[in-house]
Parts: structure tokens; sequence; C-alpha cells
């Protein structure tokens, strides 16, 4: 694992940045596959309409492409987390303007998980329910509490990912991961107009599902809607599109047998 | 302005930090007053309290205690903010449990505004709103950025605090500090059970109310409970007890000019 703190190899960061003091910044968690950043487009636009909604001046975004391709293009396969912060400022919540944006980028190996073609995957219903603040609605900023916590309910390693929903009972997504079900030709996906983080791949999913002759509709989904879908898949940018074998709430739960639109979606994803 | 880490002087942070990758940590932000650190018990239990609430293993009472004293020591009156985090941590939301607290320590000099009597402050009604997240609310954590938000609306250094609403429109705080509006002999603070920050100058004025024969209750407040109160008046460690004089919401407002409860609390406090 390596770690570059404003280009600089090994640095370590400076106790005053906002990044630290109120998690003031984003972050992106990108696949490398063959030396090369898949997705990097999509991640450097959310990144940017991130910085916009924060008022975070962003980075040069030439320099900081260019950045994360050499250090993408030192390993076959690993995940780049690319940390984005408003920078060290003065005492207190309000930003002074003159702030100078802190970048953070650490190479580390892919997760076994990663790595093979995903069986389908045992889901959790978490009881941690995310906020809902519209002003921070489908970014990933350094504020992650809530997806801890949901994280942390569960030990057995058998089950990948949990499902959290908003304070109002509405599905919102996995702990880090994006939800879509499958009713006939439709895929349904959770609107993230009020929590939730809108990740890439379930965008790199929206552009596909024309060619795959479903409609997407960005919905308020319910537990009973997931449980009753005909199929369910999670989405993210390092596992790709995970197809989902079980969904457990409490004691009850259902098996899932259909997996053809993210296997399909898989595929295409492989030939990225 | 000096930094400790970990009680060493002049650190810096791994950039793997949870605290600085998820907002995993909790902050107290302290008075220095002659030397020493007003209200210590409370902050101290404040973030043991945190600390069982997000399952971080807490640094050592004694330890951390002494450390405090010993850095409040060095400056008559500053403000020191005291950051503590769930430490170092492999990739990903799950916290291994193998982790070590990280301490951060920041000596800084008290802002202009805390030093003399508090003169009645501005205040406005902030359109950001915080999102009701039962598991995170009361805890001074690290994921502040509703408050960075919120802080950023105004520029006008006469406005000393901004009121937040959660998305139910209640009225909850301000970006950094509590509420408290009379009504008679009734002291009225908004119910901090769904989000918002349980701050120790807002516990500390609640143990004083019956020596100044006030009954206090949580409740839910709106912004039109607030405009008709008697009195209002706003906490925090750093500034203390602050009487407010006029509050406005876009184009109307209201003037203040009963102080009596805060003024007799701001004497006390300067008594402590």
């Amino acid at each position: 694992m390596t770690v570059w703190i404003n280009g600089v190899a090994g640095g370590r960061l400076a106790p005053l940045d906002r990044g630290l003091q109120y998690g003031d910044g984003l972050f992106e968690t990108m696949r490398v596959r063959g030396r090369t950043l898949r997705l990097l487009g999509f991640h450097l636009e959310r990144l940017a309409d991130g910085c916009r909604r924060l008022a975070i001046t962003p980075p040069d975004e030439k320099r900081l492409r260019n950045e994360l391709i050499r250090i993408a293009s030192r390993r076959s396969e690993a995940v780049l987390k690319l940390i984005v912060t408003r920078g060290v400022g003065p005492r207190g919540y309000r930003p002074s303007g003159a702030e100078r944006v802190t970048r953070v980028m650490v190479l580390q190996p892919l997760p076994p998980a990663a790595r093979a073609p995903a069986p389908p995957a045992r889901i959790r219903l978490c009881s941690t329910r995310l906020g809902m603040s519209p002003s921070l609605a489908g970014l990933k900023t350094l504020n992650r509490l809530e997806s801890v916590l949901a994280r942390a309910e569960w030990q057995d390693a058998r089950v990948w990912e949990g499902l959290m929903r908003d304070t109002d009972d509405t599905v919102v997504c996995g702990t880090m991961s994006n939800l879509f079900i499958r009713r006939g030709p439709v895929l349904l996906t959770p609107l993230l107009d009020r929590c939730g983080i809108s990740g890439v791949m379930r965008r790199w999913v929206m552009t596909q599902a024309g060619a795959l002759r479903l409609q997407v509709i960005e919905s308020r989904l319910r537990w009973e809607d997931v449980v009753q879908a005909e199929e369910v898949f999670m989405t993210n940018a390092v596992a790709g599109v995970v197809p989902v074998g079980s969904l457990r709430s409490g004691r009850s739960g259902v098996r899932l047998t259909e997996h053809g639109t993210a296997l399909e979606l898989a595929r295409r994803l492989e030939l990225l």
C-alpha cells in the first residue's frame, strides 16, 4: 500500500486539515484493471459535482487526472482511493475561501472478493438509518459514520452487504453499494435526492439499460418491493455488478434464483 | 497554535486514520480559563458516551485527563480542541476491532468575541437542514458537513450564529451552539433525540435552572416558538451563555430586549 499527499509519496496529513476536523471533503474509490482506471471519467465528474455543491475549489483536473493515471499504472489490479478535502483552514466551521484543496491518494491491493466473478451475494437489512440530508444527498462525502455503524452490525463474512433505509422507511442503498431491482422489463433503483451516494457503477448500469431493453426508473422503494422483485443486484465501483442470492431481515428471508440481468451487465463490464 | 498527536507535539496524522477516511471519531472544544479547563468533567463524560455509542475503545481516561490539564496550563485563556478517532484501520467501513484510538489536541488562542461579555447576538435562520440520524443524535462526531454548509450561508460578521432546522421543520440548534427560549418560568430547549449536538454548556444551564426557579423542558420547537419567546439565548462551551438580541429569517425579523436569564447564567458561569 502506498500513499501520496498532494503528489508527494509517503506523506502525512496536517491535523488542522478540514477533512479530519469536519469530514469536509469527498472521496472516490476506483478500480484499477490492466493498469488503467475503470470509469475514470464518471469518477472525475462526480468529484467535480461534489466540489461544486460543497463550494470546494477543485484540484486542477488535468493534473489530477494525470496523477491518477500515473499511480494506477503501477499495478495491474488494485483499488485507488482518492480523497479531496477543502484543505487546512482557521478555527470554525466557516470556510475562509482561502483554503487550498488537499489530495490524498491510496493505492491498495484488490480485495480477493473483487477478483473473481461474484457469486450471488447474501444481503441483510440494517437497523442503522440514513438521515435525510438533501444538501449532501448523492455525494460521496467524508461524513460516513452511518455507513460505519451499519457495517458494524454484522460479523458474518458470508454476508456481503447490508441494505440501509432512511428515517422514512425507504430503502436507499447498501453500506458500500447501490441497489437495483427488476420487475419484468423495468429496472428500479432508489431515488437519491434525500440521502445515499450516487455510485459511478449505478450510473454505468443506467447507461446500459436501453441496450438490454430495460426501462430504468428511480423511485422510492420499500423493503417489501425488494423482497418481491424478480431479480436484485447491487453495484459498486470496485466489485462491479453483484447478483443477490438471498435477502434477510431479522429471522425472515427470501432466496432469489434469477440473475440474468446482473450476469449480462457483469459480462458487458468485463468488455469495458 | 500547538498540536499534539497521541501526546507527541507537532505531529501529523496518518492518512489511513479513520478520522479522515470516514469522520469516524468525536471531538470536544474546551474553554481554557485561568489555565484550567472549564466543565472538563462534562466534556470527558460526553466523550465517553460518544465512544460507547460508536463502539470506539476510548483513550485511558486518567492519562487523557492529565494530558489535557497539562496542555491547558500553558495558557491563561485559550481554546483546547480534542479529537478522538477510532484510529488507523484496514480498508472498508467495518471497524476491525483492533484499531487503536488516536488523540489529537490543538491549543488555540481564544477568539476575541469570547473574551468580553457577549452583547445580545444577532441570529439568523439557516436553510441547510440537519438530517435526522438517531444513531448519531446528540454526539459531537467528526461528521460536520451540515454545520459547515449552514455556516457558509452568511458572510456578515455581525451575525453571530445561524439556527438550523431538521427535515421535519423543527428547530434543533445553531451551527455551533445550543438554543434556549424562555416563556415565563419555563425554559425550553430542543429535544436532541433525532439530530443535533448535546452541548456541555447546555447541560450546565440545565443544572442551574432549578436555582433560578425555572423549569426546563426539552421539546420540539418551531421557528414561531423561538420568535414568540420572551427571551432567547444560545450556549456553547467557549462563548458560554449568549443572549440573543435579534432573530432574522429572510426579510422578516424580531428584536428581543429581555436578557435577564442569560445575564444571570453568564454571571454564575463567571464564578465557576
